[in-house]
């Protein structure tokens, strides 16, 4: 399956919801919430792919890394490339509406499996959709993680359940969803939480609990104070607070501060094999990617899904090669330049 | 009301003086004075834009700010938000004519106090036009704030008296008009004043006095030695002198010389609540806001500024949960990065 | 004479040469010599815009600068602004062909002479070029200046000669015309000079000499060295080197390194009178403007010259008030930004 | 022949693979691979010229160097500029198909030779590419150089003798292409090699060996330990890595490190004769040019070839006089700023 093709199919399938631009960069969506783009001028999302484009790659030819291993493990899973599918949701408001999230999240799910990765699956303010991506979750054997808005406490212990019932293998939180006040007049009110409120998130469950949506240094060292096992880097896509930071800006900060206390993800901007090297070297232990596995699975199915996972595994070897890196923990910061 | 649509309705109303862009950043409207623009090559107007928007939010989401205040109080004033609308005029000269001055200040009038916040009224060269903006502020019971031309001081401190007349809380001088010297021609001259001018219009009423148009720490300091009562950091939106810099960009310096001694007020480029929260972290007490207040009024009258004051309020809410404020007065340098 | 009719009319008499832009930034024409552009890339003339257009200006409206005096005297000449135009050339070749270079520099002087200012008379390979230049300023009693070309010294002095007996106050030679080798193949050579050369060139006359092509501050340390009265920096309106830095980041270190020793003119990218007052504030005694002459000329004959003058007369004195500057010679680091 | 013309020419003969722009900068062929542009985002040929476009040029007009010598010597060789052309490849693939592999070297090859300079030849997965060039090498005594893929060692070998036979002065290896994981696929791996396996290829020929592909210190001093000839710091034009930085970012303190342990070539965005001179400033001995060349031959032959080559001679040599340089040694850090 050709992936330009793909993405010519996907551009019909979304109905201009997204206009699969050549470079997926923010700007010709700017402000389409709902949609696809970042909230308000869109400069969260735009600041995302600035900050990780401004990252350069230093170049090395000269070195033994002939065939580099792609590999990581990651909440005692393999992973082809240190790579998941994020969160993401609204077929009918934010994709055109031509697909259900039922068939959207079924294709994400058995793409990333196909293709050795694994799909985060999302919750939004309407009651059915969580459910409905753990059922497909659950038809492969919940291999895959889930994130439930930031509610009420005793709201998201009940969905974390439901995830384990699913037989998810790590469970989070989106808490930078914090500031979506209208979510209140539906009587289902969502805000930031105190480390002593998410230290009971974490107790409730066995499985690891992801906190997402970090973007201090005082967030991430937090985070630790929680018990949390993972943190994610992340401004929402941009699609939650307008003139955030983009995420490749922050994430040395926060690496130099927390790496080796709490698993570090990020997500923000990444496309391409090269762009999972350079969050790898800003200080993530993995990535995670969000809208293109939306023109991914809406031009091609699972199979686009597969698609585009072969294509960026590709990439990122040929980075590893290009940059001398035999494993993806030789990645660091003598790779880039900024 | 619906935002967009009022935009949609300003387009139409504003007869090509305004193109209501989807980014109000002087870039379409450049040197269009008279109009909307900024002076010359509108370096300025584009500068207050960049200035603020270069400005990054640092989204903090483990705390617990759940529901903050955005409120203040100003001149003995409660104000809903820290916002007051600018002074703007020129219905026929800038905004296409549709509508009469008296007509537009109604709207912004109404919109406000309906909104929880006071407008400001401006002075022109036009002899009428001072006392038709004071009998329609007259007619709320004066709520609001009159700024006058830096004309000769006799004639300021006798509109400094119909202004009191008229019942309004605080008045004030646009300083920064004093370069217009082509209205010396028409026997009206207008010009710089120095410490001993200004302490004479201070002198001259009980009111608390501002001094709009203060762009360098050294004015900030003079402004202090004459006894106003607030200073705006303002150029004027860029239309009296090309090439000033970024009021985002000289505020923090002047914050830092002057914060405590005299209200700092702001204006320049801001759009948005989390435009306002990141004037109030760069040192303003509160913030003026110009061009919005047009469109908003020209498409849906006092609703409409109702409208967008409600938008720009929920916006401020919603930064500050994400940024962690539970009050005005927590958003400090802490809350951006630049 | 409306100075926007005199652009309309000026764009329809250049036959497409010029653009008349909006912003005359050397973007529309990059490239285009023979034309009105740049060389090459454009850059030199684009980097002349951007230096000046990155360089702020700080705003003061608390003194009593209410009536400055924009005049300097310069070689024994009062000038009503610090402004003198360039010596440009080639109707023909360059601007469209619609005027001869006869009506063209007449309209010039006319023009300057009217609103009080002087004219610079050029020199090109053409032999009846100077001739008839000098012929024109001859009629106005010689109050200009002539600039020529880097010659061999003998063909200089010989030109010299010429322009004292059109009773020229000053002369000079502008040596950034020395990469032109193809000038060679026509057996009229140009090139770079010696101090010792120069030096011959000086005193071949009693007249002021003025060294215009100097763009660093070792060449303005041989200047002062040649005994010449003047340096003009300047990069020849980007028109003979590609990727020289713009005038207004050389002019600084430049004048630090020569201010008082030698008369410091400067010209690249000035339009406005507010440009005027940056480029003395970086270090220029007064400044020369090319291109606008140009249009102004073209559009409106000797009048469209004097609205051109006028109005950047009223801008400067205008910029002089708003940064509190009562002379020229008030004008210095303070009143920018950069 | 003119040089518009010939570019004229080349966009029809190009058919659309190449747009002939009038800035050569990889902003309209972003991604084009195969076709002219660089790979990804096309980020990496972009920052070449960006990078080469940062830097200004100093002019100086007070010195002697009226008539500068742009020759220097390169393995042996008379050069008239410090330029060669670089190894291009692919006309079907990459150029529009209009004209043969063979069509396209042989216009280069005559065209430098005819024009003073030295044509270097490459190598592709094709096995007829490769002779094919060395044929047409050979028919003018072999006055070229020849660069290969960097295939296992023992084929490489074999090609070096194939170059040796056909006479050319200088082998090398392209190593940067060590990336293109996919001709694995067809039996062909190539790959990064360690200073051992490139040492075996050092002493494999008594040729001066060339190592193309160097982006970093490290890789340049390891490149110095293999005892190889040159260097040519490169990032194939942006075609094998996506974001890495611009060459002429990185060569300054590539030479700072090993100028004069071993000769610095390099390309990356070269157009002009005031590139040229840029590069040489700092750091290179020499520089290759890429696109220009395919544009030149499919505009004009060989003919073609030598205008382009009389072109960038002419501009080098005058932006010599425009700096001061007698020679090519005299240009250094001082004739630039960045």
């Amino acid at each position: 399956m050709d992936y330009k093709e793909i993405l010519k199919k996907a551009k019909e399938n979304l109905n201009g919801s997204c206009r699969v631009c050549p470079v997926c960069n923010g700007k010709a969506c700017a402000g389409e919430v709902p949609g696809m783009g970042g909230t308000g001028t869109g400069s969260a999302f735009l600041a995302n792919y600035d900050a990780l484009d401004r990252v350069k790659v230093n170049m090395r030819v000269i070195h033994d890394a002939k065939d580099p291993d792609t590999s990581i493990e990651l909440f005692g899973k393999k992973l082809r490339i240190p790579v998941m599918a994020a969160p993401v949701s609204g077929t009918i408001l934010n994709m055109g509406g031509k697909f259900t999230e039922r068939e959207y999240i079924s294709w994400v799910i058995n793409g990333c499996l196909d293709a050795g990765i694994y799909p985060i699956v999302g919750d939004t303010a309407i009651d059915t959709f969580l459910p409905t991506n753990l059922e497909e979750l659950k038809k492969v054997g919940g291999q895959g993680i889930a994130i439930i808005k930031p509610w009420e406490n005793k709201n998201i212990i009940q969905k974390i359940k439901m995830a384990e019932e699913a037989g998810v293998f790590a469970v989070g939180v989106d808490i930078d969803a914090a500031g979506l006040i209208t979510l209140a007049l539906y009587g289902k009110p969502v805000g930031p939480k105190t480390v002593e409120e998410i230290k009971e998130l974490v107790q409730s469950t066995k499985l690891p609990f992801i906190l997402k949506g970090v973007m201090t240094v005082d967030d991430a060292m937090l985070a630790v104070e929680t018990g949390a096992s993972a943190i994610v880097v992340s401004n929402h896509g941009g699609r939650v607070l307008d003139h955030t930071p983009g995420v490749a800006e922050v994430l040395p900060e926060i690496a130099k501060a927390v790496k080796g206390k709490i698993t570090i993800l990020a997500d923000g901007g990444v496309r391409t094999g090269v762009d999972v090297l350079k969050m790898i070297a800003l200080g993530a232990d993995a990535v995670l990617i969000g809208r293109p596995f939306v023109t991914a699975s809406f031009g091609g199915g699972a199979e686009g899904v597969k698609a585009y996972i072969d294509k960026i595994a590709n990439e990122l070897k040929s980075a590893m090669i290009l940059t001398g890196c035999k494993s993806i923990k030789d990645i660091d910061e003598r790779v880039i330049r900024y």
